[in-house]
């Protein structure tokens, strides 16, 4: 059997990996206000560039990754730069930029506190979506980028792109929304049921755990629950269905591996086990926790006083996506958020990604992705 | 709010749980030999009657119980004996016996197994769905009772309650089997992380934990991670929605219990950790581990040429309820699984439970079952 699998991880595709123009940091020269309340001291922004800027600065794109992601777009999202996909190589100029509170370049968790010289560890303040785009727009303005041509992303990348038209509403021409809505109460509980899997990991010293001692396997079971929630019953009953698992192991076996009680796995445990332990090569359990926190708390009508008052500030062009096997932030859902959008009179449109992928389909299926937004 | 935030245990309703006619245990005078290939030296059963068996012995009807359910049916599924519901305390003689590998009296994990001397612990064996039949099955000859009018369960309980009308075809009348099919990838998926949140707790010590120091907050985890499976993203999202916590955090707040990693709880939050909280004080990791397997493993066509062979055996009626928010064990999974059991020759039919309660409605809505089941 040649499975590939591969997770939502910054390098999936493999084969047509895109080399960014450029790769640097971005340093605040100064605090960035929070809308916790508190101040991120100068903080870095890390970012990848592919393409390069025209005269009239008006080739601007925005992507902005999900939850694990990076700032190298070219390796997680190859396909839409394929020829006549969403993105070209020759005429835009196309930027992506770490989160704030990732392990990929911008600070986060694992950054030195410039204030105290030590890691914040614990102690890194809650950073909004608002908060992202805030520290985005300013590297914009590094840049001499006035009007982005178009923002997108999915899942938490999405929130990013949504919260641009609405926070900076000027600045964006167009915007692609997917698979992505404030997220629901069952999504809030599969966040939970992560960051406990974290933080009850004793090697997580209540965050203080040192770079070489992680709390590797809570990161690995708040990985392995984030992928059922990624992935979908139809696709898991294909690929995995009731199978013992695929290296030799009997779930009938009198006894498997850790004794009577645990036993042989199935193909499903085998496959979410080997996602986990991919995971803890390439996260920080402190950052994972940070975002969380970001993706939790996104509401793009807090502080309005309703829903109409924010989205009426609205200019640009908006496309939604929904994807039909979803379960973390179900088509139908998507679909109403994007109606309520439409009722404040925002131009936007709302498409269904028909996929067995789940969640994760804009990732795994970037081929469909692209001909859904062509 | 006067939310009752009950769970799928055995004590769930309150003002009209009923007391049973007899509650005790059954010792098997020999080894039960297991589908595993192991045996267990004559084990317990532990099981609570209802109602008086009449001179003719015709009356009897089996209540199979869910992965933490009891043999105190009277305590767990009240309004199936209210009067004109599904059984009768006038009419039935109800017997509920407790799973092999729980912790409410039958023989398991934390049972002394009678060849050493000593707690089964993580040596006590795989026992199959089959394995629990055949040692009910000698239960009920001890009983006198040859013949069930009706055996029926939800989950687990309908796994056992099917598997009674292949393997002993001419001791059942009828048959009623809810929310349940041979369980899915997606199904295994959850248990796996089930089985990983208490095994990776250093309080489990290899399943070797005394009663004392048992693995709290990894069987706390188990809990909620299967409550979202329990439970349904409407009814989460018509309860807690995206409120903060009743008690009072602020998700939003700069720094919450946990620091700023962490943060305030939303209400969803608050209600899983209730719930994993209450479930710690009433059953055993081990046992759950135990009957995490059971379930993993049950297939009734395992050892058969063909699926037909093994449900052409059933002389029983049966009739098969699926729910229709469940997402543990899909209502359209379940009408495929009758439709393909209907195909063998079987008189089966499938009706719809329509409830925003997911798995949980059979426990957490009796009342619109037993109107299903009239």
């Amino acid at each position: 059997m040649t499975e590939t699998r591969t997770g939502a991880g910054p390098a999936p595709a493999g084969s047509r990996i895109l080399a960014p123009t450029y790769e640097g940091d971005f340093v605040l020269n100064g605090p960035l206000p929070l809308d916790c309340g508190r101040t991120l001291a100068s903080p870095t922004l890390h970012y990848a560039v592919y393409g390069r800027l025209n005269a009239a600065r008006d080739n601007a794109v925005l992507v902005c990754h999900a939850l694990s992601g990076s700032a190298l777009v070219g390796s997680w999202w190859p396909e839409i730069f394929a020829p006549g996909a969403v993105l070209s190589l020759e005429h835009d100029f196309v930027i992506c930029i770490n989160m704030l509170g990732s392990c990929y370049g911008s600070t986060g968790p694992g950054s030195v506190n410039p204030e105290t010289g030590e890691t914040y560890g614990p102690d890194f303040p809650l950073v909004s979506i608002g908060d992202n785009v805030r520290a985005q727009a300013l590297l914009l303005d590094s840049l001499g980028i006035r009007r982005l041509r178009l923002v997108l992303g999915g899942s938490i990348g999405g929130m990013q792109a949504l919260d641009w038209t609405i926070q900076q509403p000027d600045r964006v021409e167009r915007a692609v929304v997917i698979g992505v809505t404030p997220i629901s109460a069952m999504g809030l509980a599969l966040n939970h049921l992560q960051r406990q899997a974290i933080v009850q990991d004793p090697e997580w010293a209540g965050g203080r755990y040192l770079p070489q001692r992680p709390p590797r396997s809570g990161l690995a079971l708040a990985r392995q629950i984030a992928m059922i929630s990624y992935k979908s019953a139809p696709l898991f009953d294909e690929r995995y269905g009731r199978n013992p698992d695929r290296s030799g192991e009997d779930p009938w076996r009198l006894d498997g591996k850790g004794g009577g009680l645990t036993g042989g796995r199935f193909d499903i445990a085998g496959y979410l086990d080997i996602q986990g332990r991919r995971f803890i090569d390439r996260f920080d359990a402190n950052a994972y926790l940070a975002i969380l926190r970001t993706m939790d708390t996104w509401d793009p009508t807090r502080g309005y006083a309703t829903p109409q008052e924010a989205f009426s500030r609205i200019r640009a062009r908006l496309s939604f996506v929904g994807i039909s096997t979803d379960w973390l932030f179900p088509s139908a859902d998507v679909r109403r958020f994007a109606e309520l959008i439409q009722s404040a009179g925002v131009d936007a449109d709302f498409r269904e990604m028909i996929s067995d992928h789940g969640h994760d389909a804009f990732l795994a299926e970037q081929a469909e992705l692209v001909r859904l937004l062509q």
